[in-house]
């Protein structure tokens, strides 16, 4: 059994004074730019953008290249949009718990003007945009949660590759295989 | 008329001191590390990997995030690959300059086992790989060209974004549209 979470702990650690090693890419039109939660990888999102091509196709990439230790980590693997109409109690508790831990500033985000349409001049602003910071989450606030099941680790430095797949495993663990494959 | 290059010159000169600058990610299972090339992004790439996804679809997403600006762009547009039998003389012309402007390093790795295969221990490593310097590019070599024809710009200091659109202008450049549109 082996598992890519030692290295990539290791690696976010030698690049810990690089401010950019905690920003990386979701393939399909969406960019991420939260510290990663091992295992599973959490966003917000406004349902407003982006949702799109994620709702038709559940499965996405991201890569990650650190620039100071030479080391690229690409991760495979399913998509799961938690919005305010799930049905499941257990995943909108942890889209509310997301909410609450997110700042007011990046709440009212999602009361702002429809992400990619025109801007139009306001002359009057009229009232302003308010929140009741006890209220829980408004409709347009989405949780995203990435959970990897392949990743592809390459090393340019020593020019070594290792590939980790995971396999179902009864429990809600997985198990990690590892295997190393030609750079 | 407006341009995203003039943009994109002073943000990479506003971060050119981080090394990471210089790195993006192109969507479609492929890493880039090349400077870009202004209108035309070149990458060089070996045939036995990750382009029988491009070959299937030939469009893909370039994303750059610059940490100290807080600027994004994203990039999409169409991906020409350039293969040994290819029947265009210019475009073949193209693909052997820029076999030529690489280093003999990087030349080697068109001949090193398959990417992705399992590597094989060797015991007996057999003859060295060798190079003739003079000849032209092996056959795996594989030359990307990635022309953009729309750039989405976000600054998320000032929270402004700008879609920038090309329209075929009948000669071989671009002329380029620009609407401020929501963050």
């Amino acid at each position: 059994m082996a598992s890519w979470k030692p290295l990539l702990l290791i690696s976010l650690d030698s690049n810990a004074h690089l401010k950019h090693s905690a920003f990386f890419q979701l393939g399909r039109d969406l960019s991420l730019s939260l510290p990663v939660i091992l295992i599973l990888i959490q966003q917000l999102i406004d349902r407003r953008q982006s949702i799109e091509e994620i709702q038709h196709c559940r499965f996405g990439e991201i890569c990650w290249y650190l620039t100071e230790s030479w080391e690229q980590f690409r991760f495979k693997g399913s998509i799961d949009i938690i919005v305010a109409t799930n049905s499941d109690a257990l995943k909108l508790q942890k889209r509310e718990k997301a909410w609450f831990a997110s700042s007011l500033k990046s709440q009212l985000q999602y009361l702002a003007p429809t992400p990619s349409f025109p801007t139009i001049a306001i002359n009057d602003p009229g009232e302003e945009i308010e929140l009741d910071p006890s209220e829980g989450p408004v409709d347009v606030f989405c949780l995203l949660i990435f959970d990897p099941d392949q990743v592809d680790y390459l090393n340019s430095r020593s020019n070594e590759r290792l590939i980790f797949t995971s396999k179902p495993n009864g429990s809600s663990r997985k198990l990690w295989m590892s295997q190393q494959i030609n750079p």
